[in-house]
This record gives C-alpha cells, sequence and structure tokens, in this order.
C-alpha cells in the first residue's frame, strides 16, 4: 500500500478499515486518494472479476482482497460501492443486512432515485449515504485510478436527512480532506439535472460514433481528418457499456426526456438549414454560444 | 515581428511578402508559425474589422496593415484568405482579378467544393491553392492565436492538378517547415467527410447546449454538476457563428445527410431504451467504443 507523508499520524489515529467494492476507476482513485491525504486507512477490496483484484493490489489500490463479499462487509468499517448502478441496486440490501450499527456503506452510483427507493424501509437505512462523485475519465479499471481524480470536484450527497448524522458527518470529512466540495441535493433532481448534463451528452457521443464509423468504414480517413473538435465530441464513446447502459436503464424516463428535447433541438437545426434561414441558424448558433457563460 | 532563431538567414535569402486576409486565430497562427520556424516573411494583414486589425500588429502577429484590400494584394507575393467561407467565395475571384502570374492566392476555408467551383474558370485558376488546415480551437480573434497550433497537423490540398505545379511545391514547403502533413483530396471527398467528422459534430454541440441551457435556466447547476465529460462534449458550442453558419450553407446538402444519419442513429437508441432492449443498448454502446481504434 502507499501511504502520504502523514503516515506516522496514523499510529495515533484510529485505522479506518475500508473495502472497496468495485476496486477500478472510481474506487480505486478514491483509496488513492485517501491514501496521498494521508487519511489512516486499511484498504481492501471485492470484485467479481479477481484478475482486476489482483491488478488493484499490484498497483497498491488496495493493501488485500476478499473472494467472498460479506466476509470483506463483517471486516470492513466502511463499505464503498463503486459498481455499475444495476449491481449496487441488486447488493445494496443484502450489505446493509449484513451490517452492524457502527459500520456504514456508501454508494457511487450515477443515478440516485432508484437506490434511494430500493432501501427506503430498510430497518438500517440510516447506516447507507447515497453519493455521487461527479468526476470520470472514458477509461476503466484498476489502470485508469489515479490519485488527483476528485481534487477540487464535487460529490453530491443525497437524502442526507436519512443517514445518521455522525455517519454523515464523518464521509463530508473524508470528501473535503481529499479536496472535493460536497454538494446536497435531492435525489430525483440529481437524476433530473444528471439526465442533461451527463446521460444525454454520453448518448450524443455514443450516436455521433456509430453515425461516424457506419460511414467512415475503413476508419484511416478519420485519422487524417479529425481534428481535435471531433475528438473531444466522441470522447465519452469510449465509455464502458457495462457501467452506462444500467445508468439509461435506471433513469429511463429522464433521460428519454432528455433525449426528446435534444432531438427537437437538432431538428429544428436542420430544418433552419433545410430553409435556407440564416437568421435563425445564426440565433441558434448564439444561444448556444452562451454555454461560455457557465463553462470556461 | 517576432522572428525565430534563423533571422539571419533571412538576409541571404529572399523575403517573402505575404499578406493576411483575416487575421484571427488561423491567420494569426500561421503568420506565426511561419516567424518561428523561420522563414523569410514579411507579414502584413487586411480585415474589415480594423480593431482586430490593429490587435494583430500589436501581438506580432503581423508587421503592417492594409486599410485597403486591393493596395495589399498588389503588394503581397503571397495572399492567404482565412476568413468565412461566404467571404472567400465573394472575395476570391476579384483577388485574382488583381493577381499578376507570379502571385499566388490560398485559401484556408473549411469547405473546398463551392470555392473551387467559383473559380473553376478563372484565367488565373493556376495561381489559386484550395488548402484546409486540420486545426484549430473553440476560440476566435488575435488574440486566440498562437505559433504552435499546426504542428503535427493535416493541411488538406485539392484540386492540386489545378495549381501552377511551382507555386503548389512552395506552398507545400512551407507546410512541411511548419510542421504539417499535407494530404492531397478530391475536393467533394472532402465536403463528404468533413460533414461527418467536424461539421456534424459541431451542430451536436451547439443543439446540447441549446437542449441544456433552456432547461437549467440559471446556469449556476450546470456548473456544479458539470464534469469534465460533458464540458468536452459541449465545447465547440464555443464556435464563432460568423464562421460556422457560412460553413453549414456552403455544405449543406452533405451536412443535411450527415444530420439525418446521427438522427436516425439517436432515434434508434432512444427506441432501444423506450423498449428496454438492453442487448441492443448494449450492442449500440459497443459499435461506439469501436472508435477507440481510430481516436487515441
Amino acid at each position: 500500500m502507499r501511504f502520504g507523508k502523514n503516515t506516522l499520524r496514523s499510529i495515533e489515529q484510529i485505522t479506518m478499515k475500508i473495502l472497496f467494492v468495485g476496486t477500478g476507476l472510481i474506487g480505486g482513485s478514491f483509496s488513492l486518494a485517501m491514501q496521498k491525504h494521508g487519511l489512516p486507512i486499511e484498504a481492501a477490496g471485492y470484485s467479481r472479476k479477481e484478475a482486476n483484484l489482483d491488478r488493484a493490489v499490484e498497483l497498491g489500490l488496495i493493501g488485500k482482497k476478499f473472494t467472498d463479499l460479506y466476509e470483506g462487509v463483517r471486516w470492513a468499517d466502511r463499505i464503498i460501492l463503486s459498481i455499475p448502478v444495476d449491481a449496487i441496486n441488486s447488493l445494496l440490501p443484502k450489505v446493509l443486512d449484513e451490517m452492524n450499527d457502527e459500520q456504514l456503506v456508501i454508494d457511487f452510483g450515477s443515478t440516485k432515485g432508484k437506490i434511494c427507493k430500493t432501501v427506503e424501509t430498510h430497518t438500517k437505512r440510516n447506516r447507507f449515504i447515497a453519493a455521487h462523485p461527479i468526476a470520470g475519465t472514458e477509461y476503466t479499471g484498476p489502470d485508469a485510478a489515479f490519485s488527483s481524480l476528485f481534487e477540487g470536484k464535487f460529490m453530491i450527497l443525497c437524502q442526507q436527512e436519512r443517514s445518521a448524522p455522525e455517519a454523515m458527518q464523518s464521509f463530508v470529512d473524508t470528501c473535503e480532506k481529499i479536496g472535493m466540495k460536497v454538494v446536497f441535493m435531492d435525489a430525483d433532481a440529481h437524476d433530473r439535472h444528471l439526465a442533461y448534463i451527463s446521460h444525454l451528452s454520453h448518448i450524443t457521443s455514443f450516436a455521433l460514433s456509430n453515425a461516424v464509423l457506419a460511414k467512415e468504414k475503413d476508419g484511416e480517413i478519420i485519422l487524417e481528418l479529425a481534428g481535435s473538435g471531433f475528438e473531444s465530441t466522441v470522447r465519452l464513446a469510449k465509455s464502458s457499456p457495462e457501467m452506462w447502459v444500467p445508468i439509461f436503464k435506471d433513469n429511463k424516463a429522464m433521460v428519454l426526456e432528455a433525449l426528446r428535447d435534444f432531438l427537437s433541438h437538432t431538428q429544428k437545426f436542420k430544418q433552419l438549414l433545410d430553409y435556407d434561414d440564416t437568421d435563425g441558424m445564426r440565433q441558434f448558433l448564439e444561444n448556444g454560444n452562451a454555454i461560455r457563460k457557465v463553462i470556461n
């Protein structure tokens, strides 16, 4: 395991045992960030993919592995679920069943409404924190993890009033110590906003990639012509289907709404071009330019 | 004017007088690149926007300005048109009219078919080179120019057989000296490929920006939630309407075809999600992933 410069302090502090369920980009980076910032942790991992688990140990993302999830759960003080949202939905109630009143489980799923609903009436609901770190890259797996992924990024926390206050406070402290900014948000509002500013961008990238690849069959010409503009627009199409299909399904209603909205704007532009409406096109582009105000 | 380390050589070489019509991101960067690589040039500029011209002088993009285009044309050995494509279409024949058989005019427009057609039968057609440097950012104007913009990038040249061989060779040499890779391509093929890998990406970015801004009226929430994924997808929506409306109009038929294609892929995904077709969605995303092979 790699520890930061404050390792010595950990002798005086209580070492916290953390089980990462999923030790890829997100879980692995979170572990590295805690280590880098000198948080006194002992990190272990569990994954259905044992090769990933071994690689995570090799890379120092975790110090040891569990091949039985529930053995890991019983060992840990905190459990962090950074796995696809469908897996979170199915595992979370079972993990809570196994936990005592000192332990804490946090999910890092990209959707929050359904997950919160799944454990709404669970007797240990207060030992769960619904979280979504707004950070990531288009790469996946332990090798994609890096310690600065979360620096300056937002951690969205939902239904904070349903989690035990001392547990919530402790997790907020952890996020702030690794350089994140914490935001509280209603779970449905989270899913609605994310449908527009994250899920939709991924679909348009995937659609663009499909359209271009179907047309440019040999691929070589793209390499030659693709300026950085195309590259940035299509970058998200490298994202993992294993992660993203469950997100789209989970947030189906809001993703469909965002898609309908996007399609109607795109069709509107097509019509403006079709009708040679220069002023209309200029207005459409100028409206789009307003994104400068919010994206630096 | 700024000159590179090879300035001394310019005493022995013949200094080439270059008029940049348009001294913004593209023209300005091309001048800086030539200076940086020690090419013996005297750079002047012309622009309808006199403030831009003065700023270009201040920044050393050009050494002097012309307020009369044709005075500048008569002064120059080479004229580089880096202005919106509608302005190129209207200026190019008039510039050729003024030129002698030693001079050369090169356009840097993002579409090539219509421009080539405009001067197809001009008696000085062989003093024209149709070029498209595949480089740029979402910023515009003299302040956006930088000397390394073109390094490692492609310069596409169309209808090379229609330009005088010695003029073509001299321009190819210039491109290679500033670190560009030269590619020859049919003008219509250029426009068809660019419709898919450049013009379409811009439209989807603008449409995404319109859709998100219409929904997220206060803007603040976007700032908080927008991960780098959204930022990269919507980056091109900052591009200049003045440049882009003429490109879309000029390449209308092919842009409409690309848009229809993109819309049909996006609608297909929407249907897969609507019908809970998990396998279909996974296949769609996996097909999109194939972009990894061509975009690093």
